[in-house]
């Protein structure tokens, strides 16, 4: 049951179709789930992943093309002509999986697989679905419903149903829609397993939540998640339903948001995996680094600037990577909890001069207390009075400035409807260590001046 | 339809519950989902939400326990007696949600409230549940499961489900076992609408994914995730169907996941949001500015063991903040991708020496591009070529130590079965700082000693 693809079984599927063995090859793949194919392609090169290919029957390949990362489906396909494309694989899709694939192709590709699909209204449906942004609700809902109209009987209804039902996959809710087609309500299986009523009306439940078909993917996913839905009806502008979003597509919304929101604060500009290869990742990781060392020039003329200073008084050269460290460290944090609270739609409704002040007030907390050590640890340390308190001054104010930095930042771009995840990782830190540097041998210039 | 929460209405509600108009409040929040009803809560103070709760109706009064966020929730409870509890409130809850409530209780009132739910089978079902640790299968399962005998007819069976349909919210799947109890496959309710034949062995679905009591939550959230499922049964040692997982449950803890990795890189150590008081947010973010500043300590011993060389060549002084963020930010790179990789299960087959070799390669691409940029760039603007040559080549090195490190962390960490994710964030980036200076200066002393 629980899969776990070995190293033997790759070095033993590779030999067989090394040898180009398609018996052996089949029998090694007979039980896998469409899903399990696609780990196991995630470890061949494309010569083998397409032998396996046409090895596998038109379901199981339609499903398995449906679950590969999208570069990898590219390679894939890249030879299979439109019209092959149509008849074996996209017939057999969901129109929500289908019109994804299909708007990754080639628009030449596109049209021929569109003209090629044999069931007109399946061909309908897609080329409904790919008017519609990928991030709205319109991108993510699928066109397969069983509707009943609320002025069915249920004897009439579970006869529709059964007709409609032979097109979809699972059956979550069936919708109930007027003559207009408006969304009226749902039906629950369990009320018509139990119902003693025979009109429809008597039966289906009025409260229904629903999202527009332009809706962002992350409404969606905020939408599902805080009221635990299975699926999501999309109404239009009018009311009429037009499709419905189950929650495993959602799933993917919102891990690969929380993940995307992640790699922005370590400073990875692009979705990349550990498997991608050394110049996907480099691609991703180079941008923000070369951001950060354009920082720390910034930082070195900064420091230039007070050379006489420091040539003056050399051990204030010690606590230079203390006080930018610091920065960085509280800003990040700072940040990062108004960036989540961003993106889970859980910042309440305090205004954001009502936040800026409980950071203040955690900054002020933060600051005094580890200043206060800072203090006392160079009071014993030191010889240097001088030294001690500027560094103290200095972590304080820097914790302070890189606290409301960190918060403002986020809210500001958020305002300006610009991703607010762009303002964590190496933007903040950076900033911060050079304001951190401009502050710290400001503050020494005072207190140097007092006790120098 | 789309539920906003404005400062308007909080604060007419907020001036309904001060007039103690139990009226004109019960009917403002009359038509909300206990979802909605939660976010209204976390507006109040203890004191308002004890007079709004008292007037829900029961059943959204369990809704509403079972949405709120754990402190929230014991705050509420707190003063409500344990057969007040059990009979208004326990009694309405699914037997996951129940467990969870019950297992956050002191326990002198846990054994007060499962002695006095009414229905014995859910209190049964309850104390079953409790046994299992929180972040295993068993811990986020729930017992509610319709389930039909492999030797029943279609007509036994769909009479079997109507009676046990009542006690269950909602149907996703049925469960087919045989004579001892051991999971045989699904019965899924469109075959079931479909069907021709009367005999249930001949319709149901013998393909079923299932997990075992104690698999991990993660284990649950990947598997569920991989294979697109809405439920996936849960089964002892020998194979007994013991409950059900549905999805709902493990969005929460995916985003949960994902929030925690993202929250530990950014050095935060306890679940905060936005929302926390004061108290909160500091308790989470001190601990690790604390580690913070004593790597920054460390790091001014390390420039005072240099400081002679410092006070001869004080030009060193300016690209200490730089070495140090660069080392900071390739290390938090690299240890964020191994962390997600861990936690999605995507790292493939892969050997821990060839991700180590890959790093390893980016590293030096990465670090050539960049010393070379800025060898070039001192070249230009800096007179000492002892410098140039210095910083250029500390910052190729500091790269690499930091790859490697920030790989190899976290992959050892997981293989001592310590969460990766505590490598990430400060402490990676307090590591490299510290190292980064160490070998910054120790390079410095070989090429000063050249051209110095």
């Amino acid at each position: 049951m629980n899969f776990e693809l070995t190293r033997e079984f790759i070095e033993e599927l590779k030999s067989a179709i090394d040898a180009q063995d398609k018996r052996k090859t089949a029998s090694m793949l007979q039980d896998f789930h469409p899903a399990d194919i696609v780990e196991v392609y995630e470890e061949l090169n494309l010569e083998e992943a397409q032998f396996v290919f046409i090895l596998l029957e038109p379901m199981r390949a339609a499903d398995v093309i449906v679950e590969l990362e999208e570069d990898d489906r590219e390679r894939l396909l890249e030879n299979v002509p439109g019209d092959i494309l149509a008849r074996k694989f996209i017939d057999r899709m969901d129109s929500d999986d289908a019109a994804d694939i299909i708007a990754e192709l080639p628009d030449d590709v596109k049209a021929d697989v569109l003209s090629n699909i044999a069931d007109r209204e399946h061909a309908g449906d897609i080329a409904d679905l790919l008017n519609y942004d990928e991030d709205t609700a319109g991108g993510l809902m699928a066109k397969e419903l069983i509707t009943v109209n609320e002025n069915w009987t249920v004897a009439t209804c579970l006869r529709e149903m059964r007709g409609q039902a032979q097109d979809i996959d699972e059956i979550y809710f069936v919708y109930v829609i007027d003559n207009d087609g408006i969304l009226k309500g749902t039906l629950s299986l369990k009320k018509l397993l139990l119902t003693k009523s025979d009109q429809v009306a008597d039966v289906y439940d009025k409260d229904v939540i629903s999202v527009s078909v332009d809706a962002s993917a992350e409404e969606v996913a905020n939408i599902m998640n805080k009221y635990d839905l299975v699926a999501l009806p999309v109404i239009d502008g009018i009311g009429r339903l037009k499709g419905r979003i189950t929650i495993d597509d959602v799933v993917d919304v919102i891990r690969e948001e929380a993940e995307r929101d992640y790699q922005m604060a370590s400073g990875i500009s692009s979705d990349v995996e550990a498997s991608d290869n050394v110049w996907q990742l480099l691609r991703a990781r180079l941008p923000w680094l070369m951001i950060g060392m354009i920082g720390g020039v910034f930082g070195a003329k900064v420091i230039e600037l007070y050379e006489g200073q420091l040539s003056l008084y050399p051990e204030m050269a010690f606590f230079i990577p203390l006080i930018a460290a610091m920065g960085g460290n509280v800003g990040i944090q700072s940040s990062a909890i108004i960036v989540q609270g961003l993106a889970s739609n859980s910042l309440g409704i305090e205004s954001n001069f009502k936040k800026l002040m409980k950071e203040l007030g955690v900054a002020m907390l933060n600051g005094l207390s580890l200043a206060a050590i800072l203090l006392l640890y160079n009071f014993i340390d030191s010889d240097s009075l001088a030294l001690t308190v500027t560094v103290s001054s200095a972590l304080l104010v820097v914790i302070i400035f890189a606290s409301v930095f960190g918060t403002f930042v986020p809210l500001g771009l958020n305002k300006l409807k610009i991703d607010p995840a762009l303002a964590t990782g190496p933007f903040i830190t950076t900033v911060n260590d050079i304001m951190g540097l401009l502050l710290y041998f400001l503050i020494g210039h005072v207190f140097y001046g007092f006790w120098g």
